[in-house]
């Protein structure tokens, strides 16, 4: 693995020294800019930036003293100079790509540093997953640092995962150069009742300097709320109100307010800065999912800065909500986060502060983006078969292994059914009566069937059962091998056969989304590294999606997130009936339950 | 040496989460106060904290659930709850006491965590003085954090220190537990020159994720203030007007501002919040230099938030400074400086916010003081003897050591005389024209005599020269082992027998200050830890530091701040003129001169 090595501030200073003094020439000059001051939040005319070895040497009214005949300058012309964007905690498998075409794809709206918990590859692939994600971070012309996954499983004894993180494989991973702190603890009824197992994984964040992720997904903000906080985890993204905010903010963790393609916590949070006045510093912006289409089409950390501050927050409030903020929360204030000596230089030259565009981008001193081209390589890590390779389905599978015996003698039977809710994540459990043909049960009018699919040890395993609410008509079958939080693979469909197919069909690609009908394929996204992520870029896998998406509607399904609600079929954390290689889970009472009723 | 353990948040982790689950009883309930939260910067009534193992376990509204039988029940009675008080930066031997007995001094007023830098003694005793002071901070049951003294000799070159700090010193000092940060990096103009001394101990720290400490006395905020700041200081204290405050904060330091008995820097800054509005979190209170005489009439950090507030600043704000903004800036906020769970129990009860009178105080979960008197011990290291005897005067002293003799048949002397200037650290470069009499010059009206005495090796030497402006009369003579910052030993007098008396008393007790007249000793002040420090309690030293203040007043001194001025007469790196153990000190020019002009 290349490292695209930063050097320390320490390894520059004495280079950094020379050219704020005036003995040395600047590699780039950015001359007469706005200065957009996080620390102080004030915009300060006409300032000139100098920068040698990557960082930040000095910011004044006129660093023409700093320019020799080698220094490149360019002219910001009035423009805004604001610092690069920060996401404070995000899952780059969200976007289907690669941590390096993730980068690709962000940079050009001048995000130059994320926070990234690779916590869907850890499910499939532990730590070496994490660490291939690590490692390709660590690659890129911007600064991609790693949470180390906390909960793999996520639902411990209610599911197989691919592989498990334990508090030795996160004690180990702080030792790597680019681990940050603890991904996300969402197991918090485990912190709540002191589970051994996550407070280790929090003692050995802690013992490295870290900072823990959480996750508290709850209304309950009494004593359950008290207990998790007590247990370590430093911020939460998980608030959706401004109560939840402010309640975190209180309790001294930062609230991590998010927008991401399907996350709309901004608005309903950030009135705790806007309208209640508190000291803004502890809130922090977020995108935690970005799909690629999001990417290509609406932007990143530019747009949840845009959004904020169309939501009243005044634009440098917001933009230190998505610097420095984030900074200081990850112990690097003096490393990013703002335009002041000794910082990475990562700059955006804006022409307005409210409509944000992005204008020009600089990494680490670098030219990296202008008006939405990438202009820099994002190396690519040369992904070990044992990546690429993680369908592994035992037995070429065919109709019969998706049929649901009926009880001896049945006609019909009474069965569990997974109820889709619109634009929720939690689902119903739903019980429907169903007809039986020829010694099987049948999905019938809103209900089809669904299958999950082992994957991970080639066991040949298929659980099967019932979801209603896709909407799904005709002879069809959609199979994803994105299927949090385990990600084996999810088939769901109205035949037999066609589910047959589309399972193969990924095992065959090596992971992804198809859907069919009546035999033929109408569309394949491939996602051949852990079965969660393309290689290609964002704007191919963006194209692919969309017309996996319009083959669901095509299908007849109707839902606004549909892909989304798929993949989510098997979260065993969230309520209330969901599916895992295991069988039937009722998320209510955290245990399985049979598919079929005894018959009365 | 007994440390005064703090277990981990780790460690206290399943309690605390037990406590604030209701599973578990806390140690100590304080029940319905205002909760003064400085995250959210808030005051919120009705608030209970419920605190175990000496840490915060929750802040609940009604911590009723948490109250067992054996729970110590504190009522608040609707008083203000307040994080104990941070010192951000100060040295403890200002005080002329030893760690345990400053502890003591400063609880009663709120004070819980200094951080403090003891620069004096490393001059003294080198790494192993630096290793006794940090050895006795860690037995205190308030949090003494040590910062590694990074300038010993302050000006190389110009005096002889009895040990100096290199490098090497700075990097293993980063391995001790109580080591929070380098401290400030007097040398402004060698970290501007690159000084691969200066950037070792930098980079020695900023590689051990610690704080370095700035100090930049210089009002040019040109190319050599930018090239300081791009050397790596991440704090300021010598800012003494608004334009210095902004400057740092813009430059993304944090700006200290001080009040300390000599000191006056925060009103004079504190505008760059109250009025010019910058984002307040980047500014901290601190002392920097507390004499004995102050913590046992005035207080200490309490009177510094004190005086904010009389300055204008929103009481809450000024909280911020001496909590939160100092724990973040030194990377401590999970820590202390906030009422929180997680955080060490350190909590003031306080009738008033813009008063501030300390009614009680809890440190690390235990009642420490309650109106006025400390409830605590504060344990004494065991001082070695290295420690306890460090003046080496060679031989006893008599008149003629401190003769100056005239050049051949001459009847007066032009001499170069330091001329000490009412309220102000920088003294003047005179000239006087002096009497001869016997060979030898002599002071006359408000000229006197000054030696700087080696008091480290033994050698014997005394360096002679002129001082005026103390404007004494009579046969006396003043000696203090208390000298800036080479800490030899300053005799200024205006009898060469009385010069003796006072040096040779000093060597018998071991260091500190005396006064004599007319063969009589006036006042000693015994300082006989490395002839710094007192281990008498503070209002013992504040007494005699009081009578000694007296006793230059009856020798017909006028000056304000006679004694301090006195201790920094060897200050080499404060302009114009002052002496030290190699001679006269231009310090304009940094160089040595002569006392006597050549004859014309």
């Amino acid at each position: 693995m290349e490292q695209n090595t930063v050097k320390t501030w320490a390894e520059c200073a004495p280079r950094l020294i020379a050219v704020a003094a005036g003995r040395a020439p600047a590699d780039l000059v950015i001359r007469k800019g706005q200065w957009v001051n996080v620390h102080s939040r004030e915009v300060l005319p006409d300032h000139d930036i100098a920068i040698a070895e990557g960082r930040i040497a000095c910011v004044v009214p006129d660093a023409g003293y700093c320019i020799g005949p080698q220094t490149q300058v360019v002219e910001a012309n009035g423009r805004y100079m604001i610092p690069g964007l920060c996401d404070a905690h995000m899952h780059i498998e969200s976007g289907m790509l690669t941590p390096a075409e993730f980068a690709r794809a962000i940079i050009p709206h001048g995000t130059t540093s994320i926070f990234t918990d690779p916590h869907e590859i850890a499910n499939v692939l532990g730590l070496d997953g994490v660490r291939y994600m690590h490692d390709e971070a660590l690659m890129q012309p911007i600064n991609v640092f790693t949470q180390m996954p906390s909960c793999a499983p996520s639902a411990p004894g209610l599911e197989t995962t691919g592989h498990e993180i334990s508090p030795e494989d996160v004690a180990e991973a702080m030792t790597w150069p680019g681990i940050i702190g603890l991904g996300e603890m969402m197991n918090f009824p485990g912190v709540a009742a002191a589970d051994p197992k996550m407070l280790a994984e929090i003692a050995a964040t802690q013992a490295a300097g870290k900072t823990v992720g959480g996750h508290y997904a709850s209304p309950d903000l009494g004593p359950d709320f008290a207990a998790y906080v007590a247990g370590g985890p430093a911020d939460d993204h998980e608030g959706t109100c401004e109560a939840d905010a402010i309640a975190r903010v209180r309790q001294g963790m930062r609230s991590m307010m998010r927008l991401g393609s399907a996350w709309y916590d901004v608005e309903s949070q950030i009135t705790a800065v806007t309208e209640k006045g508190l000291d803004p510093r502890n809130f922090i912006l977020c995108t935690d999912d970005s799909h690629s289409g999001t990417l290509v089409h609406d932007g990143h950390m530019n747009r949840v800065v845009r959004h904020a501050i169309s939501c009243g927050c005044d634009p440098l409030v917001a933009l230190q909500m998505a610097t420095i903020n984030t900074a200081t929360h990850f112990g690097l204030e003096r490393e990013l986060g703002s335009l002041t000596p000794g910082r990475r230089a990562d700059v955006i030259l804006t022409s307005d502060l409210e409509s944000l565009p992005v204008e020009q981008v600089f990494a680490r001193g670098r030219p990296v983006a202008e008006n939405g081209e990438c202009l820099v390589d994002c190396p690519h890590f040369d992904w070990p078969d044992s990546a690429r390779g993680t369908v592994h389905l035992g037995h070429e599978l065919s109709a019969t292994d998706f049929e649901i015996a009926a009880p001896e003698g049945a006609n019909t039977a009474r069965a569990n059914v997974i109820g889709v809710i619109e634009n929720q994540a939690p689902t119903k459990a739903l019980q429907a009566d169903l007809p039986v043909r020829e010694g099987l049960v049948e999905g019938t009018g809103e209900v089809c069937q669904i299958a999950l699919v082992e994957r991970h040890r080639g066991t040949g395993g298929a659980v099967n059962g019932f979801v209603s609410g896709f909407g799904y008509t005709g002879e069809m079958a959609m199979a994803s091998t994105v299927a949090h939080d385990s990600h084996h693979m999810i088939v769901v469909g109205t035949d037999r056969a066609q589910m047959a197919l589309a399972a193969n069909r990924l095992a065959e690609v090596g992971g992804g989304v198809t859907v069919f009908r009546d035999g033929a394929e109408l569309a394949l996204v491939e996602l051949p590294i852990a079965g969660l992520m393309s290689d290609a870029p964002a704007h191919e896998v963006a194209e692919k999606a969309g017309r996996m998406m319009q083959a669901m509607r095509d299908c007849g399904c109707t839902l606004n997130n549909a892909y989304m609600q798929h993949s989510l079929l098997a979260l065993v954390v969230i309520p209330e009936l969901r599916i895992s290689d295991l069988g039937l889970v009722d998320v209510r009472k955290f245990e399985k339950i049979d598919l079929l009723e005894p018959q009365s």
